[in-house]
């Protein structure tokens, strides 16, 4: 019996509001040896405060030593094993535009390149072609006409764009045409498996269309694609938990990752100030809010350890208009680590704080990754807080008698 | 490999003797935020000293967040993955009353029912008959004679009765026959597979032998049945862990709950006092001995936090008893937690506690939930717990070379 199966056959209706900060890449690292943590170094009265009434404990994303990707990360957090539920490379590039794919939909992340005039590759990104160049030669590729097709084009960023075809029964086992290599033309497109030759035949006239209409570019006259993915199949919140959840987060990947699980994108709030907002305003809407934050990671990444510290102090500060609300259940925690020190994403677990009536606090005394190490949660995998979260609701029965 | 094709390729024999005291409900909850639970609130002397020189750490009985039945709760302290092994509710309705299902039986709950001239259900629990009208009614629909088919129908309680079908062939694919509403006839029983139409017959005749001997009855002159369940197919504690077992229980479902694993019951001890009697009488002649303590459980789905607090210090003024034996491994611990704040069993980890000359101490100081967390055993899953006293009781060999 997989985790959907049980949460559905357990499920209990009730009031209960349950709230889930995702602050991005919240985890951090010391940047000297003994020393603190981003989380440990910011001033966070109303976490610590939080952590001391509630439990706390460390979140693995997917398993330990494995860092994810922000759809992976956030699809632990919603519930839906990261090994089980993937969203091909097509899909998420597509999902990160904000791009609502259909179940009829076929993406893939597509460059553009730069062609000799043997027609091979001499630049596989087209010199990183400035998006003021690039986005419109994007649209332009829309008007290829392929009988039975819809075909959606849309710029990315420098030489990324997105294609989606679109029609009844195409599939996404069709093999990369980026060669991965320079002086070599485009690979023609093949397909992984029997069923796929339509949609082979789709994105050959695709990439034909296309090269007419770049033939006289300078850097971006060719392109190669790769990633074919079909909409990911995931059954939804109201589905496996029985909860009408809304997403209120400010990027395109995040809203189309709470889209793919059936929440519904609220409100178009561009800062903190403006979620927090939406989410009163909504409040009486829904049973499950998941609120993003995207700051902790940027700096993160950016390597900036200090603006890591002033996002989350940032953060802390607008947690009153949460706990004002009074959420039955209250979550606080990060779909992965992003320490400042490595730049990237990392597979640390997250400081994860949960806070409701009947939590069994743990003697935590302030949100951090140390504290959280002692913590009630113990450290688990992010595929289960759901569970807790609905637990600590009262919206799961007892399994068996 | 699963967690029981190990144990049998590993397993060692040697003379040492595994006791497992399961305080059910054990865990709790404080009744304001910042107290203490009800273990914690308990003098327990014994349990502490066993703590400084043992292992602690917090069983989930099934999943984190995951609150489970008497019967889930069980299996997986010993061992058996509670979402593997499914016992089905007419089987631990029988198992309850202390029924010895056999292979080939099928279970069900049933409800007595009021019905009204056309048959309609007017009353679904037959207004809570009393137990001594229900209980001879019961007994009396021991009467229907099915050819080919042994049957037994025992009481419960008030409305409630376990009808028990034993014939080859029989299956447990049948539709409940309780519509879960009034108004309405009961639904006729209805096969969920095409290998159950035989037992769906039998199941005809016995309601229309039973509604025929109820006729003239004021309330119970109906009846529904649900819940159909074969005899769960378990290995033995012998089987998977070479252990020659017994169960010292004085509530029917643990001893049949037991049973279900190869257990032996022995004894027939009805206080704490006579368990511990029965445990020396039998000392030579087991490997394993899992004690059953159900008031830990019973005061606390009474909401009786003191009680409960009473019930745990009863608890540890017996472990003498059970230390003076020098087992190589005792094990103490909850089947769930049962706060009385929520009077009703919970997903909480459960206080657990392992004691063994090679257990590695863990520096706790005192067996409690706060304590716990600290522990050496960390947060594990239930199921893993009989690995751990297999391994401190040297009967497990080293896997792989």
């Amino acid at each position: 019996m997989d985790m959907h199966q049980l949460t559905r056959s357990l499920n209990a209706k009730n009031d209960s509001k349950i709230v889930m900060l995702v602050a991005d890449g919240l985890g951090g690292l010391p940047l000297s040896a003994g020393g603190l943590t981003e989380l440990e170094t910011a001033r966070t009265p109303n976490l610590d405060a939080l952590a001391r009434i509630g439990v706390c404990g460390g979140s693995i994303p997917v398993k330990p030593g494995i860092t994810p990707g922000s759809g992976p990360g956030h699809l632990g957090l919603f519930g839906y094993d990261p090994l089980q539920y993937m969203i091909g490379r097509g899909a998420l590039e597509a999902t990160g535009i904000g791009f609502k794919l259909g179940p009829h939909d076929v993406a893939a992340r597509g460059n553009f390149c730069t062609l000799d005039r043997q027609g091979n590759i001499t630049d596989r990104r087209a010199g990183r072609i400035a998006t003021e160049q690039s986005a419109p030669l994007a649209r332009k590729l829309n008007a290829v006409k392929i009988p039975g097709v819809e075909l959606f084009v849309e710029p990315v960023k420098e030489h990324r764009f997105v294609v989606v075809f679109r029609a009844a029964g195409l599939g996404d086992r069709v093999h990369d045409t980026d060669p991965q290599a320079t002086g070599v033309p485009p690979l023609d497109p093949v397909a992984g498996d029997s069923g796929c030759q339509q949609t082979v035949e789709v994105v050959r006239q695709f990439v034909a269309g296309a090269q007419k209409l770049l033939a006289d570019e300078q850097k971006a006259n060719g392109l190669t694609l790769r990633g074919f993915a079909a909409h990911p199949k995931m059954p939804s919140f109201m589905d496996v938990y029985g909860l009408r959840a809304a997403a209120i987060a400010v990027y395109p990947m995040y809203k189309g990752l709470a889209r793919l699980v059936g929440m519904d994108i609220v409100g178009k709030a561009q800062t903190l100030s403006e979620q927090m907002g939406v989410l009163e305003a909504n409040w009486d809407d829904y049973d499950f809010f998941f609120i993003h934050f995207k700051y902790t990671d940027s700096t993160g990444e950016d390597g900036d350890f200090d603006a890591k510290v002033k996002r989350i102090e940032e953060l802390d500060a607008a947690l009153p208009r949460i706990t004002h609300l009074k959420p039955t259940v209250l979550i606080v925690t990060g779909d992965h680590s992003t320490p400042s020190l490595l730049r990237a994403h990392s597979w640390h677990p997250v400081p994860t704080l949960l806070v409701s009536k009947v939590c069994r606090a743990d003697g935590c005394q302030e949100y951090s990754e140390r504290e959280c190490l002692r913590g009630g949660l113990g450290q688990f995998e992010a595929k289960y807080l759901m569970l807790l979260a609905l637990a600590n609701a009262g919206r799961l029965d007892k399994f068996g008698a």
